[in-house]
Order: C-alpha cells, then structure tokens, then sequence
C-alpha cells in the first residue's frame, strides 16, 4: 500500500459532492488514521464554478468538464457525483478507468445500465470501481453483500429502497390522505424531485435493485431483467384494507433466486405489518438478505441526504486508500451470468368493486376457481350505493392465472370498478 | 494479491470449527470466485481427534497441539475456534502472528483481554487479524464499524449483544414465567449454557461491547472499563410494570462518547417498547450505530450459532483471501488511547413497594427531591398485603444521587422491600 496522499478528482459539486468536500476537510485526521494515508481533494468540476456553494471550492483545481477532470495528472481516484445513466458521468468514469484511476460512483442509474462493462474494465485496468453509496444511502449494505455474506449462498435479498415511496405510503396510512395531496407535500418539503416519476415509478427502486441482484446472486447487471411498478395506483382504500387485514403496503424491492432463474420485481406488496419491513417509517431504507448459512440479516438506515450519501462514499475512498481491489460485484465481471427471469406464485390481496346483489361474490368465487386461484380467506369491506367492496386474500397462485380471473370479474355484470391485485411478499 | 490457495490452519472442531470445515467444502466454487483464489482448510487441531463429528477430517493434517499447528508449514493462516482468554488460544494466536501467519477468531473474551496487544504485534508483523464472528454472529458489523461508517465520528454505539439473554426476557414477557423458570427451559433447549453465568451476568455482552467501543470510538480494548450488570436481578413484576408504561426491559451494551470519555455499560434497559431494539425478540443480536454524517444504522441478525458464526469467520477469510489488511481496530493499534468511563445521567424507572398508608408516597417523594432526583410521572401499580407498588419515572439523573436517594427510601419505615432502579434508554 503507497503511504502518500489518495488525490480525489471530483465531479458534481451539488448536495452530495459538497458533502464529499465537507466529510474529507472536516474529518481529515480520524480519516487518515483510518485510511492509513491522507485522502485529499486536488481538483473538481461541476457544471457551473460559480454557483454558490456552502463549501469552498476555490482551493482546488477546477477543471471545466468531468472527463479532463479523470484525465487531470494529479488524481488518483474518480469521485463522479454528476448523475445519469450516460453522458459526462459515463465518459468521466471510462477516462478514469482507462487511464488506471479508481472511480467511486453514487450513480445507481449509470452502474445499472452500464455496471458489468465498467467492472470489467476496472479489472482490466486494476483499479477499483465502488459504489456503496448507490444503493440504501449511508447503510453499508453493498460492502455486506460483496464482502460480509460472502461465504453464503444467497436465497433472497429484498427491501424498501426508495425512500420518497416510503414516506409517501407512510404518510397516506398516517394522515389518511390521499396520493397526489401527500405526494404536494412532500415535493414541498424536499422529499420528493419536482418531477418525481423516477421515484414513484420505481426505477430509482429498480436500479438498485439491479446492483443488489447482481452482488447477491452473480447475475448479469441487467436493468431490463426488473419488472418495475410504482406506487402511483396505490389507494388509500387499499392501505386501509391491508391494515384491517393486518399489512401494510411497501414498495418492495426484491430479488430471489429460483434455480438458475432470478425473480427480480419492484412492486407495491403487502407485508406483515408486524414485520420489521412493515415497521419501516418515513424515508429510511432497509435491506433483508438471506443465506443459507447465515440466516436474515436486515440492515436500515437512511436512504439518502447528504450526509449519509456522503459517508458511504468517503467509506469507499478510505477502502482504496487501503488498498482495497475486489471486484465490482463480488466476483470477476466476466463470470456474471444472465438470469432468465423467474415467475414464482405468490398469494395476492384483491379488491373488488361489486354489485350488492345476491350472486355478485358467487360470480367472483366461480371465476377464481375456474382458472385454478385459490382463497384462503374472503370478507366484506364497505357498502354504498348499491356495491360492496369485497376483499380476499389467496393463497400462492401464478399471477399469470390471476389476471385472467381478474379480467373475467371485470366483464362481468357485477363488477363496478377495476379490481386490484397486490402481491403478499412473506418478511 | 498472491493467486495460490488461502490455506487454512483450524484450531478447534466444535460447533463453529465444523460449520467451517462444512462452509469451505460445501460453497469452494462460490468462494474461491469471489476471493479471486481457492480458500482450504489444510491442517486441524481439536482436544479429541476421535470424537465423532458431522464433517470427515480425516483428509486433513492432524496436529495435535494449536500452538504447533500455528507454526505448520503449510498454514497461512489460523482460524482460532478454541476459546478462553488465555490459555492455548492465545497461544496459538501469538505464535500464528510471530510467524506471519493470518489470524482469524471468534473468540471475544480473547480479544476483549488482549485485542490491543494482538493487534499491535498483527501490524508490526504485517499480518491480518480479523475477528468478524466474535460479535453478533453473522451479522456483519465489525466490517460496518471499521470500514463502512469509517467516514464518520461515531457517537454513540449500542444493542442486544446476548442472544440468550434476550431469549429469557422475551420468553418472560411473553409466557408470564419467572427467570429461572425460563431459564431452566432456554438449557434445556441449547439457547443456554449449562453454567450460564458469562451470559446472564452480561460478561459475553460485554466482551463484545468491548470490541465495538475500540472499533467506534479508537479507544483502549479493555474490558475492566465496561460496567457489567446482568439480567439475574430482572424481575417478571418489573417486566409487566414497564409494559405498562410503554417500555420493554432489554440487556443493553451501550458505548457512548462524551467529550474524552467513553460510557461502556452492559445492563438492564428500559426501551421504548415501538422501537427497533424494543421489537427485537428471541436470540436475534442487533447493533445500533450512531455517526454525525450517516446519521442511525441498525444491523440485526442471527447473533450465534453454527451457520452464522462460520459464516462470518469465512468472510474474514476471503477478505485476507482478497489482500484486505487493514488495521484490527480500524486504526493503528498504537493510536488507541485509554479513556475515562463516563456517567451519563440518564431518566429511570423506579419500583418501590411501600406501606399502604398516608404519607408514604410524600416519604418517597421527599426522598428522591432531596438528592435532586426530578419526577416525570408517578403511578400506584399493585395493591395487597397492606403494601402497594409504586412505579415512578424520573427526569435524567445522576446515578449517584439516585443511589443516596435510594438508600433514604430503602431505610424508611414505609418501605417494603429493596427498591428497584432501570436505567431508561432513549433508542
């Protein structure tokens, strides 16, 4: 290991870059005890110089553009906090990589579509290419994978891995409004984007989901492998019938391995509400994985912020200067597999809107049947003008087998609204 | 990062010795592409060679004594599953280390006692000492304390470190049995030892705590600066008397900073009953960081036990397997300072059983105001015999001034019995 300075290159000076700057001045002795060596900022880029910013950047080098900024003689590692899945954040983290610079990187989009290309060059190169902050914020949750499970065959990892979704479900069971008016107030409040659909519709979930796949199971990176649904359908109807039924609804990441298939879905399910998942509040993450040696292990914590982005990334930067170099995921990128997709039967929660009249649950019960779903429990909701909401929870059923039972019901006479089907995750 | 094998020295073949024997046979594939080489046991020593056992050891080198299979030729590192702070583990521990061989153990009690020195003689030996297993099982926490949150200055560490402990207060919150009731049960299922004093008298918490002072906070490995108090005291009255007002009693080990001085203390805790600690039942281990940028991490798990135990062992070895080599405690042995016990005051809860009779609620009162001691709320529990429980909860406190406060009531002609004092932990 070289005892001098580890010379960051940093790119992206918004909310986590200034925290990088932030962690690294103010922390520098207890970081150099740790790390063995200083670690320093020498340069940075952003996308304007100017811009005012709650650290003081004029006593680094600024270099206009992110990939002279990889190219820059003095930097030993890349710190690439400008964002998005190509672009300067690609070109920044290929330069670097090329040019045998480590690169540590908070872009769960860029290493969800573009991970195993970048690990595979980073082996070749021999350098590091690190990404604890991509994935539960400050929770080190991809070092626990990569390196603390690594003795266990994973069986399942899952979580609550985006944190505005949590807070919005969270708050609708809480206030008991709605959607679009929790949704207005938590963009108020900064904890949601002005435009949120990245979160909401789950692909912040499933970037990191994809990453988390790959560590725990050795499967290719693979974004398009995800099935991704957001909680933009979730009702507060819904919320309240999963409470009756003692669940609450999480959008839940998960990713189990199925022989050599890998399920891999980001969806609204309902989980015990008694479990450590369906305790989860308001915007902290957690992540469950299991191992056949070493049972459940569930880690939580805040998903995001400065201050926890901002830790996990200085932990990767203290990890190089120790000399750190495994690979990426966990095992050489060329070893990464492609996993077929897997379709397990689940049980599902299903609400249906239906006629009050004598015959309407028969005509349910009949059509379920007839496409082989099974109920294990059925009950009536709500009643008000002249239809009932009936809720009934099944049990493991092929969702596939369901969606032709629910279009049945939705044809028939005594259907009054779309029906809806959540998947039961078992926590 | 040398490609040849990893070739392993095991001393010991209980339980743990033999999950690992079990683990690197059974996943060698698995762990040899995520350690970049092939991880082998080579060599065993154990008390008995004969006794039967779930793995065949006949294929490896039989030595008879630990301190010699440290020094066999073949051996790069030794995983030490002896046991005992001194004796043959330690031993085999320095001899390992004085012949640059890696060293791994679970072993907390040797660590606890002499972690500071092994870990100064690893680092002038350039070897690494490793000890993921020695607490929380399978959790992966000493990896999170040393390296995940290494960007942060920890505040505060804390969590259910004995898994037996745990099991006998849930299993007396929730059958209504009294400890050696619950006891006597958790032997006879193997959740407890047949002496199970190093549990229930909070010596194995504390051992850990030890640990996860130095990791967290840099400070001296040294177990006589942790109090210890253990759960024999703990009464099913006071468990059901803190359900009531919204707490559960747990053994807690608790690290704190303040300023120069480190709070160490292994005791029973009143937490809030809706917290993550408080909802923790059964033997699950869980640890709680604090850091000024990550802000709070829990980490939950399996805290003992076979799988989980060897599980973390094998990731220590393929972390040596990968050329990781960082310093022990997270930084260089030499830098950990001695640190003053600090006593914090904190709120309590207080029991009194006192005559059923006017003014001794005043006598009490008055008591406690005298010594400073401030009450939050107070409330008449349980009615017989002429005498009633009292329970109060105080302000934060010092500990002292309770203790004269204590002693006042305990000397008065209204008090039944001797008082009982729970420190409460705000989680």
């Amino acid at each position: 290991m070289s005892a001098g300075t580890l010379r960051v290159g940093l790119a992206g000076l918004g909310t986590v870059g200034c925290g990088v700057v932030r962690i690294l001045a103010e922390r520098a002795p207890l970081i150099a005890a740790r790390a063995g060596r200083p670690i320093e900022v020498v340069a940075v880029s952003a996308r304007s110089r100017s811009r005012p910013r709650p650290v003081d950047i004029g006593v680094y080098d600024w270099v206009d553009d992110p990939v002279a900024l990889a190219a820059h003689p003095s930097v030993d590692v890349l710190v690439e906090a400008v964002g998005g899945s190509d672009g300067p954040a690609k070109a920044a983290a290929c330069r670097a990589i090329e040019l045998g610079r480590h690169v540590v990187t908070a872009n769960k989009a860029l290493l969800a579509h573009h991970g195993a290309t970048l690990a595979g060059a980073a082996e070749a190169a021999a350098v590091a290419l690190r990404f604890e902050a991509a994935v539960a914020g400050g929770v080190p949750i991809v070092k626990a994978l990569g390196e603390g499970l690594a003795a266990n065959r994973l069986t399942r990892v899952y979580g609550v891995l985006n944190g505005t979704c949590n807070y919005i479900l969270t708050d609708m069971a809480k206030t008991g409004r709605d959607y679009s008016a929790v949704l207005a107030e938590a963009q108020a409040k900064g904890y949601a984007e002005a435009d949120p659909s990245f979160d909401v519709g789950g692909v912040d979930a499933a970037h990191k989901l994809t990453l988390l796949a790959s560590l725990a199971f050795g499967c290719a990176v693979d974004f398009d492998g995800v099935s991704v649904e957001g909680i933009e359908q979730v009702s507060l109807a819904d919320i309240r019938c999963a409470e009756e039924l003692g669940y609450r609804i999480k959008l839940l990441g998960v990713a189990r391995r199925d022989g050599a298939a890998v399920e891999r879905a980001v969806r609204p399910c309902l989980v015990r509400a008694d479990s450590a998942i369906g305790q989860l509040d308001g915007v902290t993450n957690a992540v469950v994985c299991e191992g056949d040696f070493v049972g459940q292990i569930v880690c939580e914590g805040p998903g995001a912020g400065e201050g926890p982005t901002a830790s996990a990334i200085v932990a990767d930067l203290v990890d190089i200067a120790r000399g750190a170099r495994a690979p990426a995921f966990g095992v050489p990128a060329a070893t990464l597999t492609p996993a077929e997709p897997a379709h397990r039967p689940a049980p599902f929660y299903l609400r249906f809107r239906l006629a009050d009249r004598p015959g309407a649950l028969a005509e349910v019960a009949r059509d379920l049947g007839e496409e082989g779903v099974s109920i294990r429990s059925m009950r009536q909701h709500d009643e008000a003008d002249g239809a009932a909401d009936v809720l009934i929870v099944t049990h493991a059923c092929d969702r596939a087998a369901l969606d032709r039972a629910l279009a049945r019901v939705a044809d028939s006479p005594v259907s009054r609204a779309a029906p809806v089907a959540l998947r039961i995750e078992e926590v």
